[in-house]
């Protein structure tokens, strides 16, 4: 029997999976007739409107509960884009994972991802862009919204996931369509796990870049060493994380960045459970690790990075855990921040940590709830 | 003070190091006058020529100890490579790592590497090109080795990651010349630490990719699932390994990839202290983990990359540990290979793990030694 064909379980699945990244392309256009998507628009994923509400005061939609991507079927958004000028294939997706219906023995189907811009409207419509997006999600019964605030208030964990490979993979196979050494063009597979080059025939992936993001705590394991990047937002403070150099171990990460960041040396890197992937600013897995290092130390934050960095007791972490649970869709945060963002005191206080789509959040809750 | 007239500490050191991976290319060019140099030639590592032993019997250099790389002042390669028609320079070089004497308060110096091809002598003059390789290890008082061989048999590890930094970001700057967006020509830093588009301006950098690999035990902790891969050396038996998808987390590629490789599904998956770079095939991050399977499950070994898997009991591969660590140096597994590697039967029995260069080995090791 081949293997497309055998039931839903997770051998199985995982086999026949692995089977479509390197499968004939027909195999791909095959299953994409029947397969299920997600959708990307202008960069913005596609998730159910029903997580938020009009305000008429305001003129705005607001988001009322954590937003969930909406699953198509390919053939569907076929039909809807069409009139916009935009033909959906395989050869403007990816393959993403497979999916199948919690009703046993179901056939299993393959899940594909898109990203695809809008044509601008011509001037002369007095149609904007944002208007013409906003239509097509009516037609959808969707909203579209920006990625990084989507990977942030998701709560689903394999969503999440799933989005952060849409980003990684649409990118790649928009990016890659040169081999950098001989610059002639590259085939791309059908489910875009790799692209070959048709002078050359080197193989090229669509890649992910290791990270290594540190709890660092002093000895006592009473205080944690938290801080602020200059592109974040006004009172967050997080983790340090910077990424593993060839050559280099992940523990040797850990103490090369914190010697970087914050000028101090520690020691006992430890790694603990969970990774990440982030799909901003282009595909990192975050590997989490516990060190410790000396509160007496003298820090020196990096000025081309970081805003502050500063220990903080549990009790001041807890509190800032507190507000981040209690503002799972960054409401608050984000009213806050037009408050606060322009005053440096204000912003260098620590009222929230990363929200729950982030690593940095749960590494932080288990160092509060004692588990390392 | 600027950072390069620091004296020599871990944060200090660490900080002079990340500013020369993004300083002007002047600052490079001058540190190379007086840095130090690590040496590939025909993707050969050179190591010191005393870890040799010349056999006049067979004719052949032996090993007799574990292989160390030498290190070279930048100026003294310059010198005896220029008869050879090669000009060494920041050009064909790459910022590694820094480097100091033991000496308290001697400034820090950059450590470059290169990786550089000798020109075919012409055939007139009678010289082979494996000849004039002697003749160059002869004036500089090194071998140069196979760099698979170099990795698995040197027993330091600094020196391990020294050499895979080298070939990962050697490999790079050959491989990245063109814009993989737009075809053109992209400008490298003097340090090899990024390249730019001269075009689009897109930044590009080394990259890695986050490998899992995973030592299988079962409930009992007396067992361990071991492969053998298809390419490597009759009777050597490791763990289980593959690379990371965007999406993914670890313990995710842990449980596809030994669904995908031994067909059974795992638990419990952990993750463990160390980690490392391979450079072999293109520069992987090896993580480890150690994860729990039913020795009951049938194993279907993925017939495109495994000759066999198998569990193995304690006593088996205490045994095999024992025997790779009585051979640090391969000697008698490649003697061994030649012997039996045409009888599949033979090929086929568990008598070594992989030597200690590979991160397998120290995972296999502390299951022995019941660290987890």
């Amino acid at each position: 029997m081949p293997p497309w064909q055998k039931t839903a379980n997770f051998v199985d699945s995982a086999q026949t999976f692995d089977y479509w990244t390197r499968c004939e392309d027909s195999v791909i256009e095959k299953e994409f007739q029947r397969g299920k998507m997600i959708l990307m628009v202008n960069k913005q994923p596609a998730v159910h409107s029903d997580s938020f509400i009009y305000n008429p005061t305001t003129s705005k939609y607001q988001m009322q509960s954590a937003p969930r991507l909406r699953l198509f079927d390919c053939q569907e958004i076929r039909q809807v884009l069409s009139p916009y000028g935009l033909e959906i294939g395989t050869l403007n997706s990816a393959l993403l994972d497979y999916y199948h219906d919690d009703v046993v023995d179901i056939d299993l189907r393959a899940l594909f991802g898109t990203n695809i811009m809008l044509n601008e409207p011509p001037k002369e419509s007095g149609i904007s862009g944002q208007t013409q997006l906003e239509q097509l999600a009516r037609e959808l019964g969707v909203r579209f919204m920006p990625t990084r605030q989507a990977m942030l208030t998701m709560d689903d964990a394999a969503q999440r996931e799933l989005l952060a490979k849409c980003i990684i993979i649409t990118r790649w196979y928009r990016l890659f369509l040169h081999c950098p050494q001989c610059a002639q063009l590259l085939r791309m597979r059908a489910s875009k796990a790799s692209a070959t080059c048709t002078h050359c025939q080197q193989d090229f992936y669509p890649n992910i870049s290791p990270v290594a993001i540190t709890l660092l705590r002093d000895e006592s394991n009473e205080h944690t060493l938290l801080v602020r990047h200059k592109r974040s937002a006004g009172q967050v403070y997080t983790c340090i994380a910077g990424f593993c150099s060839p050559g280099e171990r992940l523990d040797q990460t850990v103490r090369r960045e914190v010697a970087e960041e914050v000028g101090i040396e520690c020691w006992d890197v430890r790694p603990l459970d969970g990774s990440q992937t982030w799909p901003l600013p282009a595909g990192s897995l975050m590997v989490p690790f516990v060190a410790t290092a000396d509160m007496g130390d003298e820090i020196q934050a990096s000025i081309s990075e970081l805003e502050y960095a500063k220990w903080f007791s549990r009790q001041e972490v807890t509190e800032a855990l507190r507000r981040s649970e209690e503002d799972p869709l960054l409401i608050k945060l984000y009213r806050h921040l037009s408050e606060s963002g322009k005053d440096p005191e204000t912003r260098i206080q620590l009222r929230y940590i990363p929200p729950q789509g982030a690593i940095a959040h749960h590494i932080i809750k288990n160092w509060i709830l004692r588990e390392f």
